[in-house]
């Protein structure tokens, strides 16, 4: 094992200590969050710092850094109309979902240089990505900062959700490999993703024989 | 595309709105978060929450839920003596770490009952997971309450850090699948991460050419 001290890490070169940090918590979610102005321009960014908050409402928080310029576009439109849509982006397209992370100006729609399709559905104001297989929309509800280093979460609620049919069960699990979601590890790497097993909800007193 | 509005959520069956809730965010790292009590006692649990909050100083999060009493352990060895490890569950022990999810008693340790080891290193007040090939030693530094909810989130500045080598690139990019780490959806499923692809740092006047 490589082992890196709290001091091995302040005084590692900048780029390495992003690397190594960004990728430290384990695989991410790759979603494309998708806003409009008030002059109703789209703007569609890669996220990896989607979380469930709660069932209960149906509560999702996304990250966002105060150094991350460009995402700026996507925190002032939620400001200016609170709506704004979570899809995740397919395998197909990755290389696509990457480059919206660029720093394109307000007059450019990532959803055209990016070669992603904006769907208008069931009334909500902010389009969907078609290509996405899982997706919903959101009203923001709660912006939290994070004092310690300046971040802010941004809390919604879930007022629609899309799923492929073939990756749905009736019990409600989603299947993501079925439909066709992906990882980010860090910045930059993207990781299809292969099942292993659904196990039951774990109770003390029914262990498993464990092979190892 | 199946498709559920704010109603049909709030009107579905509660086990059935936990699954779909809990999987619509993406994948999830699957981490085992360790701590010990006053007494010297062991416990783990199993962790999808951890995110990352920023890189300098190196800030890492996670998501307490009220309702989850078997994880008030870990909330409160950590509020006792500020220190906890994260481990990523490593692929050839899924089931394993499923189960430290069960709601044992403090008496228990889940090292014992789940078949981990764990193992004290540089004089880190808290064992980490010996079968884990990525993992970090934090002191708490913030709880952060997220009023809509009542959920917590618990913010940690790393301290150590352990990198399996050959998942380490001279730059600081971890490979996540050869590090055998794995994903999460909702509470019980979990995946194998294959690698797609790394791409540069996106910068909107050298767009590479889509092929969709």
């Amino acid at each position: 094992m490589t082992f890196f001290s709290e001091e091995d890490i302040l005084q590692m070169p900048k780029v390495k200590r992003l690397n190594i940090i960004n990728s430290i918590t384990g695989i991410k979610p790759a979603n494309l969050i998708s806003t409009i102005d008030e002059r109703n321009r789209h703007n569609l960014a890669i996220f990896s710092s989607v979380v469930h908050l709660g069932s209960n409402p149906a509560l999702i928080g996304f990250i966002l850094r105060p150094q991350q310029k460009i995402r700026r576009h996507t925190h002032e439109n939620i400001l200016e109309n609170g709506y704004y849509t979570i899809n995740h982006l397919p395998n197909h397209k990755t290389l696509e979902g990457h480059y919206t992370s660029a720093k394109f100006d307000k007059e450019t729609s990532e959803y055209d240089v990016c070669h992603f399709t904006p769907e208008f559905q069931h009334d909500f104001p902010v389009p969907y990505v078609k290509e996405s297989f899982l997706k919903m929309g959101l009203k923001h509800v709660e912006s939290i900062p994070i004092k310690y280093n300046g971040t802010v979460m941004i809390v919604g609620k879930i007022l629609q959700v899309y799923v492929a049919k073939s990756s749905l069960s009736e019990e409600g699990y989603i299947n993501l490999e079925e439909a066709k979601s992906v990882g980010i590890s860090g910045l930059n790497t993207y990781y299809d993703l292969k099942k292993i097993d659904s196990y039951p909800y774990a109770r003390p007193h029914e262990l498993p024989h464990f092979k190892s």
